[in-house]
């Protein structure tokens, strides 16, 4: 079996039925990405380090400045280019994979571009004598995200299958069960792209990310599906890129429900097992019968 | 139904069968934390903000604290107290479980005490020219756990034993689907103290704070459990309280591996369906019969 830069084996003792046999394992591969911006005239600094399965870090590195309210076109980058050399431990296997890699990537900014660095504050030691007390909590975590007004209609049936068309494409999934997995699909059900991660919010990022250098967001006609649960987090992300509909294989939680309402997101939760909950802009998913608008059950 | 801080009714539609009912779901409570330290001579600082469950936030403010090498000893703490005024957004239900809680809370240092704040940095906005580069990842995210010595050990029938028990002492996960947990157990597999959150990074400091206010770590003698994944940072956080063994009913990544291995942690995974893996200080599980050593199957 060939190695990829996302999984890695390793040796374990597998304990069933009161036995022990030994056992290759395949892991998802963790390790921190530092991701720092460069200026025009020379200088650079650090933004972010996050812990991240290796592959597509330039995309995630752009995705994470835009979904974080900082880059807004991708003509503001001039290129993304790793720097350093990873310095690995000599722990065999483990290695292998991640030194691909470095684990410093680096935005290099197109000149005359001004950035609003103070948005990456949130994210990092506050010293104001305020912080989040007497605001919102939804106001002191905004990016900057605008109201959806996208008049994109799904089908419930398209809806109850795009786990599985997920499942299917997962590359890694199935290997380790240590990934989540983020994908775009069209009001059809067709699957776009699909992004995994150690990291729920890097899976994402990685996606949208991908469609920002393409000149391609807001993505006002794209399905979103997460592997997990929606959070706060994973909400905000695609607000920032326009998606009209949020749809998670696990439970949302109370702060990502308002905040999509907030928006005029569809939010969907559950969607396994033959069903699945809309928490917030139903008007968007249509019963398959009449394909027309959602009629309530007495 | 009683309203708890952790969980929130909201109306959704459920769509079933190609039919679509109102139908009322629990969610779990998601709200920003902002954790600040007060020194003795009166001024404050903000530290992190994390998005948390509320409850337990005095213990997992301590335990975050503890977790990141800021605090060493629970003499160091004078107080713990939440700060400000919570204004809530007039979204019904949603804010009449978060309004019990400010969302500020402040730990107050005793007198003469002297932190190192840099440790804080490795979360935030780094200047220097140099950051991960050069560096071998733990190393760059080291908190300053020191190796394990105990000679704790347990039996396999335990291990298979623990998702059971955690579960059945779940307050909060089976109504929402959207918490994670982690457990402290004896060796004999009584549990000690469960909590939950919708990040697995603060379940763990609520456990590991519960105990470092009791003066009671390190945990040298007790087993951990968490319900998902075992990432680095959960196996860092369990360094840091000294926890011998660490179960996780999901998959761990490359480094958690890593990590656990370099500190001498037992570190087990896979923990359901009467089986699992041990990635790495197996001489602390035993086989049951024999109850002596664990003995590989030719």
């Amino acid at each position: 079996m060939e190695l990829s830069v996302a999984i890695t084996q390793i040796e374990v003792k597998r304990i069933s039925d009161n036995e022990l046999v030994d056992h290759s394992d395949d892991l998802a591969v963790e390790e921190p990405l530092e991701i720092r911006l460069g200026f025009a005239d020379g200088t650079h600094q650090a933004v972010s380090i996050t812990m991240r399965t290796p592959g597509e870090d330039s995309e995630l590195a752009v995705g994470f400045l835009f979904t974080e309210g900082i880059l807004k076109s991708p003509d503001q980058v001039k290129q993304v280019r790793h720097c350093g050399l990873k310095i690995g431990k000599s722990t065999g296997t483990l290695d292998r994979a991640a030194a691909l890699n470095s684990n410093t990537i680096r935005v290099d900014l197109a000149e005359n571009v001004e950035l609003d660095l103070k948005k990456l504050e949130r994210h990092f030691y506050t010293t104001s004598s305020c912080g989040v007390c007497g605001k919102s909590s939804i106001e002191a975590l905004q990016t900057g995200a605008t109201r959806i007004e996208s008049e994109l209609t799904v089908n419930a049936d398209i809806i109850h299958r795009l786990p599985e068309t997920l499942r299917a494409a997962q590359s890694t999934f199935d290997k380790t069960g240590g990934l989540h997995a983020s994908a775009l699909f069209e009001a059809d059900g067709s699957l776009v792209i699909v992004r995994e991660d150690v990291g729920r919010h890097n899976a994402l990022d990685k996606v949208i990310g991908t469609k920002f250098m393409e000149d391609n967001v807001p993505l006002s006609d794209k399905i979103l599906l997460v592997s997990g649960r929606a959070s706060f987090e994973l909400v905000q992300k695609a607000l920032m890129a326009g998606i009209p509909i949020l749809a998670a294989v696990g439970a949302p939680s109370s702060l990502a429900v308002e905040l999509a309402s907030e928006f005029g997101m569809t939010l969907i939760g559950f969607v396994r097992d033959g069903r699945f909950n809309i928490y917030c802009g139903e008007q968007r998913v249509l019963l398959t019968a009449n394909s027309s608008e959602l009629t309530a059950i007495p």
